[in-house]
């Protein structure tokens, strides 16, 4: 009971660090004055090392290695957070202080350098240090996990459980089913979208739809807000303080919408959360995955479905009535699921969207698991995107340089969206009430509460396999995701 | 040198607490939903707890105790440094650790119980629990000044060098020449405001305006922002990073514009404190009646003057087309210093001003060096009231309960606020430019580059009676305080 306890106090201990270094980056991403950045790189620093030393403490990890030795004589939750915090310690423990420290210098100056190659479009600003993080992230692998499969060990890192062979078959099915489907729609007639992208969008107005969408979400404001940033995000430190953001750009109305669709459905999951996890490491979502799954339920499924917009077209049609007025509720539709071979992952839509994601795949298991060179890697994206697109980018920052994700040494994390989105689809099939009608009622309410009782609830209780099995009653499977896929682009661009 | 470098490191890590914490409180005040609240002061109060286990750590005290020890080989800044830090520390450790974190436990409920006083309008509620701050207040200062007299010490925590005999001069000096004359001004014709207090002002368009202030008195967005919250106050961390916040009331403009003005005068006092003390402890204002004197400087000395309206009533009238078209300045400036015997310091007009803490300085006299019971505080507090500014108040809620800072155990700071007041009157008159002409020509930002070469840039390396000798060639004095008020008064109000 003592170990517990002593367990205890340093979690509440760690827990106030990530408290103020999230308040502070939250700070940092929505108000604080751009000539702060200095001062406030040099305190979190200062900060986030007292947690690592907290973190790597002899006392904090044999209170951790002592309860993993007796976790069958924990409650449930208790050993399946100790089972994690341990995971995590033993993990960072073996790496080398010196080098974790060297690491975040040498990836804090890749990820300007990025930025720097990215707006000049020249991955040659890029490249060694690109070569320096692969080398680093393949050294900590090897500390981490000795032996073990490079690539498999970072999957790992973000979706327990998913490993290359699952995920191979994943996107197997997807390369078999969807890349043909897709090829066959990119010849059919365009759609007509020039009401969104030859017009401008009046921010305020905007603010005032948005703010319109929080109410019909159901998004608790006494829990929770909503501020604007250059990328969108929902962060926030408890089901208590959940904060979403989003960018309204004038010449781009879609982007406050189903961004803003996207990010609720990260805060309603996080919102939705039981408050007695609150205490505990398991208070938030189970992983990038089942994360992605939510936001993207309540994007896609719910935001760009022809029910969501028979209900709240007419609202869009009054805030914008000049733009709108002349603009069917069928042409609305048509444009916002409009499918299109684009360069940019970020701008794809529902349906071409995972093939960008495949790209990234096995962009990803070549550099992790192969020994190719980063002087090849630029023409290897470029042949992929080709290969699965039908399109060949002409410059470096839409190809190799478009995502920021490498240059912080993020590998592993791109097949999450995709998988998200394939749990999504599984959960549309496997729902107990009729999405179709419910959204027709304006009762999203409804839905929160189905996805709080069979998912939201359990925050980091369950692993991801778990989860997905209690809210469809099943293991995952790839086929609801090409098979909502094909049945909803099929009706949209008129195949049979 | 090495205990230099050691003092520093330590100085870093008690930086990037205070950091954090500020960053925190800022959220709170601004952003943070209603239900973080209970979250926040947990983790909070864990980080404090850090803090304050640092600040009194062995290790700690004795490095600052060696550098005091030898302070007079060490350069200017880092001696003033270390001497305040010496103070602080060497008061502090005197406290035992649990009865401090008894008082906080106490003051916080003390906060809460004063605040539901307030809003029922009964004293009987916060009674014993301000009798148990007032006992903790006296004994904390026999633990850190035995023998003292203790509203000497509670004086001396905020103003350094500025004694009782002092204040009384001080005070007594505005008694024999302010309360006469009050009393003659509040028996002239009442001064018609009613535009003013009749109409509403529209929101949206009061933030037009203060954001036009913001220009006028060439705040630096690039190193501080303007927010919205409850209170207005002005934060922030250091010189590129300052924050103001207003409060917009649709049905009194004035608020908005003149705490508008009053935080400006802070936060460009705080952007202009030389960079190069960012590091150190004495990057910050040197005092609460300095910072006060920079406040009041701005709010009334420029932002209450006839000139400065001649330039920029135009600019308002054009805002407020159809409320103000018909009001003339020599209208506007009368009601903008109207002066009225009211009940509540924070809604007094400059002149009145003084006399409500004229009433709070003999009251803390009273609490602090007497033995007088909580029960008869509300009367006494009324009679002084009605002696001084000729009304009595009816409710505790307008009298004994009207601020807050007693309840934070916060005795000796009212006088600050006066004292700043002051300080600016006599800065007034010692300025060495043209200050009406300066309004008239809208170039706020020379006054603003005077202020800093003679007084801003020192920071706290500077006692608050060292600054206004540099800044006004002589010691302080109240006599410019009272000469300034009479003479814009008697012009206001027409008296020879």
């Amino acid at each position: 009971m003592e170990l517990i306890e002593k367990y205890e106090n340093y979690r509440k201990l760690i827990k106030s660090y990530r408290f103020a270094l999230s308040t502070i980056s939250f700070d940092a991403q929505t108000v604080a004055p751009k000539k702060s950045a200095k001062y406030r790189a040099e305190m979190t620093s200062i900060l986030s090392g007292e947690l690592f030393k907290i973190n790597t403490s002899d006392e904090y990890v044999e209170v951790v290695n002592e309860l993993f030795n007796s976790r069958d004589e924990l409650d449930y939750n208790l050993k399946i957070e100790i089972e994690k915090v341990h995971k995590d310690i033993n993990r960072s423990k073996n790496i080398p202080k010196d080098e974790y420290i060297a690491f975040r210098k040498i990836s804090s100056i890749a990820n300007n350098k990025w930025e720097e190659a990215k707006e000049n479009n020249d991955y040659n600003i890029f490249k060694s240090h690109f070569k320096e993080m692969i080398t680093y992230i393949k050294k900590f692998s090897e500390y981490t996990n000795p032996g073990e499969d490079i690539y498999e060990v970072k999957l790992d890192d973000y979706e327990e459980g998913y490993t290359i062979e699952k995920y191979d078959e994943f996107f197997n099915y997807l390369k078999e089913h969807l890349v043909p489907f897709v090829s066959n729609i990119l010849s059919k007639p365009v759609v007509d979208d020039s009401f969104i992208t030859k017009k401008l969008y009046n921010i305020d107005k905007q603010r005032e739809f948005v703010s319109y969408l929080l109410e019909v979400f159901n998004f608790d404001l006494e829990r929770g807000l909503l501020k604007e940033s250059v990328h969108p995000f929902t962060g926030g430190t408890h089901c208590n303080d959940v904060r979403l953001t989003v960018r309204y750009l004038e010449d781009f109305l879609p982007s406050s919408i189903f961004a803003g669709i996207h990010e609720l459905g990260h805060a309603i999951y996080e919102q939705q959360i039981s408050e007695s996890l609150v205490e505990t490491n398991l208070g938030t979502g189970a992983s990038p995955g089942i994360h992605e799954s939510q936001s993207r339920f309540y994007e896609n499924v719910i935001g760009r479905s022809y029910e969501f917009w028979q209900v709240h077209y007419e609202k869009l049609q009054s805030i914008f009535f000049e733009e709108l007025c002349d603009i069917t509720l069928d042409v609305f539709y048509k444009a916002i699921n409009k499918v299109q071979a684009s360069l940019v992952r970020v701008e794809a839509d529902e349906l071409t969207y995972p093939l960008h994601i495949l790209i990234r795949y096995e962009m990803e298991k070549l550099i992790c698991n192969t020994d190719i060179s980063v002087d090849e890697l630029p023409d290897k994206w470029n042949d992929l995107h080709e290969k699965y697109l039908g399109v060949r980018p002409e410059s470096d920052s839409d190809g190799i340089l478009q995502d920021i994700h490498w240059s912080w040494g993020m590998f592993g994390y791109f097949p999450t969206y995709a998988l998200g989105s394939a749990i999504a689809a599984q959960i549309y099939y496997k729902l107990d009430i009729n999405l179709e009608e419910t959204i027709r009622n304006n009762d999203i309410k409804k839905i929160n509460n189905y996805l709080k009782e069979y998912l939201h609830k359990y925050g980091s209780t369950k692993t991801p396999r778990e989860l997905i099995k209690i809210v469809s009653g099943e293991d995952f499977s790839p086929e609801y995701y090409v098979k909502y896929l094909k049945n909803k682009y099929s009706k949209i661009y008129d195949i049979r």
